[in-house]
């Protein structure tokens, strides 16, 4: 992620002093409270429909997710694309092209 | 975030010709569920012991969580940064530094 | 609730000890944690599909939310059925029935 | 549960012909949202900085959790207390009293 954005974040939270509450059982709480509310835009509609009525809102939430990620990464002393990149490693061992191509199904299941 | 990290992400999909499955209420229920993993590291915990017991499996749900993010922000036609951007915009008019400073309270409560 | 239900529920507890965990922030990890579990089952799926393929972790991981809720109803010191009850004429209040027919609208747009 | 509270809720929805967007995976989606709209009660918070600040609250939300509890076991054609009863016999042997006594480890790690 661009160093910039990363600045703008953690100097969002020093400015307010809010580095005190935020260890990460409580960044972890956090993280999965914003998915849910970015989820509650789409309770009993349809892709499109959420998408027509809120899109401005699925994309605040969508960003209090990676905000608070943010804050996570940074409690592990590690770079958003580190984390991603270890992971993508370890994906693609399970789920190798040739048996997860066009299947949903869990890796425990291929 | 970093643009080579992007297309490693979209091509881990494409490659395995899952787009056709990454519709955004799927996507959402995914990145929440990928939040929950997160945090069951921490059910029963300190920060403290979660972090000394299970920090790669931490690291690790973290990454699951930005992937999905980035799906998302993908669906939205939205850059990683745009999203931050315009939320901490709101943000820093939700909670004011002179207000919001070393106080955990929601902006509604300020 | 059956009575001797809750009494099991609760003495599942007591006999292995656990009481000591059960603090109320970590059970309401827990009923999160379960809850996902649950909608994972959905993931990448239709109603129907999940039903077909998944519905006896449906009804198990259902059953670790309600068992973990039952637990938080104890620390609460209110049975299930007050709980429900209180919330029910809340509710009643929120979604009167001649603005709440057949709308899936939040109360607040109503 | 009780008949009638199982009745009362069961008529809510009715009365306002709710039934109809009712389907399993949007009732997942809802139980796991309440789940943390009642986590969002600790956020930042001990047990007993919760209970004190926010006690009725969570009990609402504990409810919510609830009601759309029994709506998923009523999809399910399943009782609450056969649900309850089928898992606590599943849990007896994944955490057997002598190996479960007093620990919080998981059942794959006993």
């Amino acid at each position: 992620m661009n160093e910039e954005i990363i600045r703008k974040v953690l100097s969002f939270r020093q400015k307010r002093n809010w580095e005190q509450f935020h260890n990460p059982k409580d960044l972890a709480i956090s993280i999965s409270i914003e998915s849910s509310e970015l989820l509650e835009n789409f309770q009993w509609k349809s892709s499109e429909e959420a998408f027509s009525l809120n899109k401005d809102n699925i994309a605040d939430e969508l960003a209090d997710v990676l905000i608070y990620s943010i804050y996570m990464a940074e409690s592990l002393n590690l770079s958003i694309e580190e984390l991603i990149q270890n992971k993508l490693k370890k994906n693609e061992l399970k789920y190798p092209v040739e048996k997860a191509y066009g299947t949903k199904d869990k890796y425990t299941n291929l």
